[in-house]
């Protein structure tokens, strides 16, 4: 199968442009129409050079995997997906591998109207990189995006859904922790098939003073919202340690079954994880009930799991309000 | 070296946002205001799996033509490049690979006024993945981008500068042929930086009838035009033959330097050799004084190299206007 054999055959959605998407696949560029009487071109090239490699992730999981994490970034700004871009570089033309990619790729992007709209393929270890495109409404002249930059002393920090679940997946993967399978089952499914946290961040707009999405651990991405924002933050760490909804399992089965995992470890992997892909945000004190509506309605989970301060600077203290050292760091891929 | 300061290192500019990036770097989603009223987020992710890759291009011309060919593609719809999002897959953070790559890929987005807003880096085999944004105008209602779907039955058809070049220069590294050094140099400096052709895409809006940039050979990308306008072609075969630019070298240097290479040759690498990145375009006979003046305001060779017929299929004859049999395929990364 050819190129675009490939393209046509995996990829090809029948013609249902929404409204803002004034050409789609089949040309050198997609043209987008955020607005009337102007266009906005979009075009997307590879260049590979490399040597074949074999994924061992189920594809159909890898498809919906690299659009939810391209989403959840657009949550974290609070932007209404429109449309994708999909550049892949693939060892050959494998039906047995391209046909369930497509699958998980397309039934979230279908889930979330986001429309596939250009792309590249060529050959190459796998790689799949994914531009997303979302639309953020202005309000009297002003973005209503979500940026990290806008948090302020004294806000409210939040948490959506759980955390450390896809690391604790990934220590099992990697054999040094072994689980209950219902707790396997449970923190692979968060791992291998994120839920981009796109109706929050929707719901959020107005109301949140600053976001970010969480993929390189808690603190490190809280670290961000610290430096763009010019403020500092307390977090409670035992809070955010029971965020680990393997948590559950663990406490509610049977309270004793001998999984070699210590406290600390579920804490370090709720502060530092990774892969969560979670919405951080603040918001002022006074909009408590705001966000609990939001969260509401987009049916998402929220935890308070600290505040904003005018002091620089991270601090992590138990439920006692003590201070506890800091020791995780967040995930760097060149470290 | 870590992630972000590799970002902060290399690819960080000067707060210079044009008045239409409303949010550049540093967010999970960079912010573009095309027109009053909206702005449209875009984000940018990488996933790679892989093994260790180095490569051989001078990074400086690798930088250069990962945009370039982004760039060309924005050329061949007509559209003014505004801005791209960066993703990057390394062995390893190495200063200097680093350092020449984005020089070169920088030196052209600032030649272009085109903002780099965005991206994601990741270690895994060398891989470039580029999204490139642009802006096509409206006219009364209705787009002036330069679609593969415009051309029309009895349209001139033209070719942008030389053909066959960086094929040459291919060969040249396989060792399948052998030329004098200055055929080489001119060659090489083909395939490696290829220029992408937006003052002429641009000058050829309100013009051209259909377009299309030139990266998988000639006669291979026409096919697009062909079935997207449902029109034929008749291409003169020689005339597109002599835009090989080496060609004058051979010709005008002593007229029997012993290269290993045949008018057959030649042609082919005119007609299928692919990695030329010029435009193919079509126009109205009508058309032709403004196409000779878009081509001289761009500062742009334009050749006419056939016209589009009626009669579908496509049709290679030489300058008695006799039938030429078809023997030349384009590229097709899966072929």
């Amino acid at each position: 199968m050819g190129e675009f054999d490939l393209i046509e055959h995996y990829f090809k959605r029948p013609e249902r442009h929404a409204a803002r998407v004034a050409l789609g696949m089949g040309d050198d560029c997609a043209l987008l129409q955020p607005a009337p009487g102007t266009q906005l071109a979009i075009s997307c090239d590879m260049l590979v050079e490399g040597r074949h490699f074999v994924s061992t992730l189920d594809p159909f999981k890898l498809g919906h995997k690299a659009l939810a994490v391209n989403l959840s970034d657009l949550a974290a700004v609070g932007a209404q997906p429109l449309a994708f871009t999909l550049a892949l570089a693939l060892p050959r033309a494998d039906d047995a591998w391209l046909a369930p990619f497509s699958q998980g790729l397309l039934a979230l992007a279908d889930a979330h109207g986001c429309e596939l709209i250009g792309g590249d393929t060529t050959q190459g270890p796998l790689n799949i990189c994914i531009t997303v495109f979302g639309e953020v409404p202005m309000l009297n002249g002003r973005s209503q995006a979500l940026l990290r930059s806008g948090a302020q002393a004294g806000d409210d920090l939040y948490v959506s859904g759980n955390l450390g679940d896809a690391r604790l997946a990934l220590e099992v993967f990697r054999g040094s922790v072994s689980v209950p399978e219902a707790v396997w089952v449970a923190a692979r499914a968060r791992l291998e098939t994120p839920t981009p946290r796109v109706a929050l961040g929707l719901a959020l707009r107005g109301i949140a003073s600053a976001a970010i999405d969480v993929s390189d651990g808690l603190l490190g991405d809280l670290g961000h919202i610290l430096r763009q924002s010019g403020v500092g933050a307390t977090v409670e760490a035992d809070l955010a340690t029971t965020l680990v909804a393997a948590n559950e399992y663990y406490t509610e089965a049977t309270g004793q079954f001998n999984v070699n995992i210590v406290p600390e470890q579920w804490r370090r992997w709720a502060l530092s994880g990774g892969d969560d892909y979670e919405l951080l945000f603040t918001a002022p004190v006074a909009r408590r009930a705001a966000v609990a509506a939001a969260a509401q309605s987009s049916q998402t989970a929220v935890s308070r799991i600290g505040q904003m301060d005018a002091e620089r600077g991270l601090r992590l203290v138990n439920a006692q309000g003590q201070l506890l050292p800091n020791r995780y760091a967040s995930f760097d891929h060149f470290a």
